[in-house]
């Protein structure tokens, strides 16, 4: 270390590489393409097993395969914890069960759990008969939670000390210990029946005298946490309330296992992740998708799209007559709607991402349908003023500048409206408010525009 | 606890709040309608401050200013570092220069940089003037550094020790010194010139014999922090090593401060939020945003908009004679634009997203471009023939779905190859990828869209 870590713009130790080096990966890619696991096994053992997961991520699955066979040892428990699911997959069917067992063993249970849940039933049997009795029903209790619970999420390791206990008691029984997590942050204190009755953050036992009972040092715990609780429920708690573990307790209010902000960082980009890709219409994705994959996920939205539009398309039809005496309503249709589309996912973004804090409650919701509505409203007026001018220098008609004034005040004020309420709607129908809500807001637009451009040009210009 | 704590869904120690009460905010705000300042501060001073800070954002600016004016003395330091910056502007006002000291004074520099921030320059001074000389030169330096950067978001608090020491030195130091702060997970190891030579996590430093040697304990720091870093890239490396602390180191390297998995929890989620709005074309956005300020971040993305809109049209207008002849063509025609528009909205979001998690890079990019226009153009082929199949069902016209379905293709195939290529050229400009993306991308299918349908139509049926 020392100033030799100074050379780039963001001093990183030696042995991490933060960006992945193109030229590395091509490197890589020509000892697997030689079939030489030396070679592999030399340029990916140094590093930590975040860059080894970031460099096989930029393989295709045929090179991954190659790593896999040519150079197993690579795969050690934290690098398959590190990978993303789709590698996972791909390098696990080319790992023996004593290995995997072997690699399983070294992680904590939460860890073993995501990786022993990816592999076939057949697989998973043989690699579950070879780990320790211990580890095998930690890993089975898990899976017995569903995905995305905190059940699923969180690991069996934890350190707890009876309340009656000393500073000094805990101390001297932790270092007598060899089975402590790899990392804890709070040390949970528990009653005769198991059940978490205070915490003590590790720092604050550090600097505590040893006769200090852990009972006058503990704070309650700020949060129980029912290991049926949804992944993001408790991801929302830990941000509140600035935690860095919480207890997990069963039904009985045994402390049973134990959650730390690590793994809630991860729940928090997947969560993010969902609802911007939700919002755009797609359903899931990875960069390592294939072509089928990747129009798997995407053509689901657009048929409904389609429809959508179709929709849309028919309320142009009603007006044939109209645009066929009068072209020049064709060419602007488009703009009311597009506005209008534009102005409802703003408004819908806005109104995604309140849910998502929990900052939109029922105690503020009337306070920002109206804003949204007024808002619509004003950017409505702004836009009918600049298209009425555009209008009459286009066509020196007032009347057509009038009449799409007034549509672009219209569409505007329910594409307010309807960003939030669709959402709201979703919420209150126990659906995410994301997901299809672009769909609903756009036809609504694009419905809404049509609709008044045209029907008042009929009334006003035919 | 116990029992009791189990009533919800979610059990949560009774002194929190996690969903705010419609009826106690309701009651609340009577409190401040009463101006009565002992209910005020019975209701909020039992609450946690994330409590506090959730409910006061409820309020509107003058229920809030009311709080401040009538119970000053709910605005603890830790309150004041909760609420949002818009909500704490409105009460600061409110506090005299001698509370904001005190309150302040209670913080680390890190959350006390980040209320001191907000003060007007006249406040500022008044306030930094009472409390200490320490306190108020960490304030300070904080401030000298750029906003969202390392040294802004790092806290002056942390704790360290020379690598010549043991286990149990190190404990008796910490258990002697009374400024320790508030939380820390990491014990950062010095050479004789200050420098981060290693860490250890503080619950190893727990689990470890006192008679053991530090040097002997600690490993290489993962990162070492320059103060200058954009926030966003140390989120990206906290995320990837599983950090929960970091030595900031200054350009002589010596260790100057600390950031926390905790403080950067939030930087994730605001960079998260700055990611999803800016596609959506929202500049910023709070939900306690009056319908002014809403406006004004939403307008001129939609003047933009506009622009493009209004350049669309511009290309509708060129084929006036043929929607004369052909009023199908104007029926039809959002079709096409629209589903282009939508295939770009989500081949852009995965290339936003990918971007931001750095899975894309210049070693995949070729293949992930690919990938994006062979989507595309498999989209478009599939929604070629359900459209054209609609196209003859409507309109009973083979050579108008052979227009329509050939136009699908091209506009799809532009859109999946737009949605990749504006991010990537963004972020090869020095820009972020997010903002402003979708406008492009709209603005190159709505063109592509309406040039190719409404031209071939030329062709083909005139």
């Amino acid at each position: 270390m020392g100033e030799a870590a100074f050379e780039d713009d963001l001093p990183v130790d030696s042995h991490a590489l933060a960006d992945v080096d193109p030229e590395f990966v091509g490197n890589l890619r020509q000892a697997i393409a030689d079939r030489d696991g030396d070679a592999i096994r030399r340029m990916l053992a140094p590093l930590h097993a975040a860059d080894i997961a970031d460099v096989l991520e930029q393989l295709t699955a045929g090179q991954q395969e190659g790593v896999a066979t040519l150079a197993p040892d690579v795969f050690t428990g934290e690098v398959l914890a590190e990978i993303e699911p789709d590698t996972r997959e791909v390098v696990m069917a080319y790992l023996d069960p004593s290995h995997l067992a072997a690699a399983i063993q070294e992680l904590d249970s939460d860890d073993a759990t995501e990786v022993v849940e990816e592999l076939d039933p057949e697989t998973r049997a043989a690699v579950l008969a070879e780990i320790s009795e211990i580890d095998r029903q930690a890993v089975e209790q898990s899976l017995a939670f569903e995905d995305e619970t905190a059940g699923r999420l969180m690991q069996r390791e934890f350190v707890a000390a009876p309340e009656f206990w000393s500073v000094g008691h805990a101390l001297d029984h932790m270092r007598a210990s060899d089975d402590l997590p790899d990392k804890f942050h709070d040390l949970f204190v528990i009653d005769t029946g198991f059940r978490p009755v205070g915490e003590i953050p590790v720092c604050r036992l550090l600097s505590a005298r040893r006769d200090v009972a852990l009972s006058d040092l503990m704070e309650p715990p700020r949060i129980l946490v029912d290991p049926e609780t949804d992944q993001e429920e408790v991801a929302y708690l830990f941000q509140k309330y600035h935690l860095v573990s919480a207890p997990v307790v069963d039904s009985a209010g045994r402390l049973t296992g134990m959650l730390t902000l690590d793994d809630i960082v991860h729940v928090i980009q997947d969560e993010n992740k969902e609802d911007m890709l939700a919002l755009a219409g797609v359903n899931e994705a990875g960069l390592a998708d294939t072509v089928v994959r990747s129009v798997r996920s995407r053509a689901p939205w657009l048929l409904v799209n389609l429809a959508t539009a179709v929709l849309a398309s028919g309320v142009i039809a009603l007006f044939e007559g109209a645009i066929s005496q009068v072209v020049a309503l064709a060419v602007l249709m488009p703009i009311v709607a597009s506005m209008g589309g534009n102005a409802g996912t703003q408004s819908l973004a806005v109104a995604v991402r309140s849910i998502a804090e929990r900052d939109l409650t029922a105690a503020n919701a009337m306070r920002v349908i109206w804003r949204e509505l007024a808002t619509g409203a004003v950017n409505g007026l702004i836009f009918a003023v600049v298209m009425g001018a555009v209008t009459i220098l286009w066509f020196q008609d007032v009347a057509l500048a009038s009449v799409i004034a007034i549509a672009m005040v219209l569409n505007l004020a329910c594409a307010g409206l309807s960003g939030i309420l669709v959402p709201l709607g979703l919420v209150r129908a126990g659906a995410d408010p994301a997901v299809a809500s672009s769909v609903f807001v756009t036809t609504v637009t694009d419905v809404v525009g049509f609709l008044a451009f045209l029907g008042l040009a009929t009334l006003v210009l035919l």
